[in-house]
């Protein structure tokens, strides 16, 4: 099991740095340190202490899949066939790349899926030809979303 | 109606640009530019045009919420009262800090959530406390991620 | 109760003009007479002996919803509050133009709704503002169809 | 993907043709050519053009199936054993004369699917003999229409 | 709590002639006696004793309610607003004479009930106006009867 | 098809003596005779042409199954895993005395069944070792009775 | 059929007795004793009677899950491919240690069990390593604890 | 939160008492302390400490219920008329003596309880009259256990 945030050194500094970054990794480590009221090599020490923790992963450009011609997001609730072809079927939808998040879950469905496409016919040639394709995968239920109303990061503070 | 990507003047390079920021947003402009054997300059009219177009959203830090003590990630499937309810409801999940995506959705369910939450005894207290105090919410159906197995962008090529 | 075909006077003659006209409603009485090997006068007579008890209901001109701009076809079940509440919903449903098909019906549901929209930003807009602003509804469940596979008139013959 | 309404040439000319006949495909051109102060000339040359845009697919007789003797309409959800045989259950279906609308789709069903019998023991053959005969069908569920309250064509204006 | 069969005085002589009448209640008594060797006296006694203890409800005709008319038999799952208006409900539903059956029952439904109608249209009348009249019911699933294939007493034996 | 009350050459005494006779087959002809202000030959010769017609099956004797330690009355919905099976599992399930009604139906479950046993270890056995035996019945859902409210026969008049 | 309470030898003073060791099984036969005005002999007498009758399973030392690190207590409704396989899931789920509790139950699912583990990573573990192996479980549905309000045994008085 | 056993002074001597215990809760500490090759005082300063640390509840004499006359053990799904009236409903159900186990839970349901009953009359009245006279409590699901396969304690070792 991984350790949890209150094994680790972290500090109330680097939860502010985190949250900082979390809403804009675009912000320079000189603008955060004069927020924090500390130098600018404290951040640089203190973000290298966190990504070699694992607790940082990287950073996204977030854009808008709309304005570039993705209008459909769909979340998918598998049955599998068998619940023994879990293993073998992440590694299939890992093909798949319409499939932007992959769950093994409690509740009626083995896996849940978020699946982002251009429109209903791009939907429906991924759930018929490319999911429908994945051994072990008896048949999906699929929820369109109408509107994102909320999409935001955790609140660390 | 938006305008989509076929009417937008976004060519070849633009996506391509995306496509490696996307990944990783800290890759500096310089070294895009020698990637894709243009000039720096031309990276920053591109990204600024993108911008402008509300095609970039912005950058996100992106960091592991289990290495910072949130181990629970769940969708909840939401019924309202009455479905004229649905402004009033986002206004007030809104507050709820924990909500990191909502939808409005075809289905079963008038919206869907997500959530991350430190453990169990801390979903309890969103649900009971945060989520049921939203007026015009009937009740909720809690699924609950037991493993991510795959987290990524859209690709756009 | 209405009366059944089995009570009508309808002949052979008369199920076999209407196979023809319910497949292609241009089609001449002179030609179908032709091909039925009766007098074009004979085509009238019964035509409008049928109109008279009530076959015939009219005749529609057949449009592809998608190329005038309709991509959504969907189908809604719709629960009521109260069963007693369906004839006013159904006057409320007679106002939103999208619904194109209302039954009664048993299952689940308590009516059963097919609705044409543009767009999923037009089916929200329908479902939020539209059907759930009719006083006796309580929630919708939405399917949408990806693919209409096939589309076709009852076969008299 | 085909051609949106927003790229074809139809003017609002177009459209008030289209809508008249919708309703009545029997009303004489130059009946319309009246009501919309043009030429029986213009009406033609309309008509041809949208038939060429394969925006007309043609014209139906609309009978009332009950006084034929078809009482029972009924609605399908289809799930098959396993998605990939969606194609093949499809062809499979147009042999089934009941089937007047066929549909791939979202939600918990593989495919929906409208019928047209004339009573429980015909509803119960075609159920029991035909479409359970289709290769790929698991099971169905049955959704009777006891009344059809409305039933018309989309509104172009 | 009533007492049961192996505390009552039953032996296996009663048991078979209940087998018999159960069966055929016109057969007379003397053919019973001569089946069974005894004389019809005994009969007579052991018939009064059961009838006394209420084991024997009365007789009746069976009819075949297709062949008067009754063509739709139906299964209701009903669904009470509150499970606390069943006693309520029970009273009024006494008052519809098309429902023959009546349970108070585990699983999903409130209660369950049987009813039996002449056509569909005849069924959609009780649904909408008799049984959704009753105060309590929030909202009932109908299952249609398409063939009745097994109908029959218990076997005591 | 069969011919309907309507074709039947039955009148109101008819229905009147049905009437009588479903509620108790005990009552002799003469006073039925005497109620009805007709002959007691009458009452033989409608009835003789009632069972001609097939419109009487014949009569029961009505028992109390809790009486005879029949505790339990549970409906069971039956999925079958091809739905071509049912003729078959129809057979079958003959062959279970505790089944007393089955019937081929719309909605959710392929069939339905009403069954009594004994007690709940007398189901178990019912359900773990009879019916699960039947060649093709994938799964079954149980519903218990737990109070009988109504139970009657159809009302003809 | 094993035999009930009151044809059992079991008086006033054994359910007193009962009572008070089922909360407590700590407390001394001599403490009982002059609790209830009866000789400690008399205590020893009526539990060895009840040992041998099996009303008596054993007693049991009872702790709190959470507090040696069981954090998660869950249900799992198992629906079987096929009811004949029960006996055999049975065996199998013995070996599943985490299963504290199984039944064979009406309703949707064939089975039931109360399992309960550490984390979220040992209930994935559970479901997708040991359950989900036992041959004849088709899948399960997992319904999560976030809070047992109350625990307790059943009261005999 | 509570700590965890990981942070607890637990050691593998405490385990094995436990373990011991949790089966059969009437062995004496001379017998445990002989079997653990350590001695009585060891035993007993153990098992106050894990007293003190809340880790031992107390101890229970373990009795088949249907030995004493409760023969049903069923399951109920509880829908809240609001998840905000949860609090209130446990208070309630407190008085319910069946009830002897509630869970507030992720899934379909509000909480989740298992109650045990004497017969189907006993249980009808539990949820009739004590369960559905519950503030707050829309409707139930009930599941009725027709065979205990397991029943154990967890096993730490």
């Amino acid at each position: 099991m991984e350790k949890k945030l209150e094994n680790l050194d972290l500090d109330n500094l680097d939860i502010q740095i985190l949250s900082i970054l979390m809403n804009d990794a675009s912000i320079p480590y000189t603008e955060i340190a004069k927020k924090l009221i500390v130098s600018g090599g404290t951040i640089h020490v203190r973000m290298k202490k966190m990504e070699e923790l694992g607790i940082i992963r990287g950073s996204n450009l977030i854009i808008n899949p709309q304005k570039v011609g993705f209008d459909i997001t769909a979340f998918l609730g598998i049955y599998l066939e068998k619940g023994s072809q879990y293993n073998n079927a992440v590694e299939q939808l890992k093909q798949v790349k319409e499939v932007v998040e992959l769950h093994y879950c409690t509740g009626t469905y083995s896996m849940f899926a978020k699946i982002i496409c251009r429109d209903t016919t791009h939907l429906r040639k991924v759930l018929n030809e490319d999911i429908q394709a994945v051994k072990g995968i008896q048949r999906t239920e699929t929820i369109i979303s109408l509107e994102e109303s909320i999409k935001r990061q955790i609140s660390l503070t």
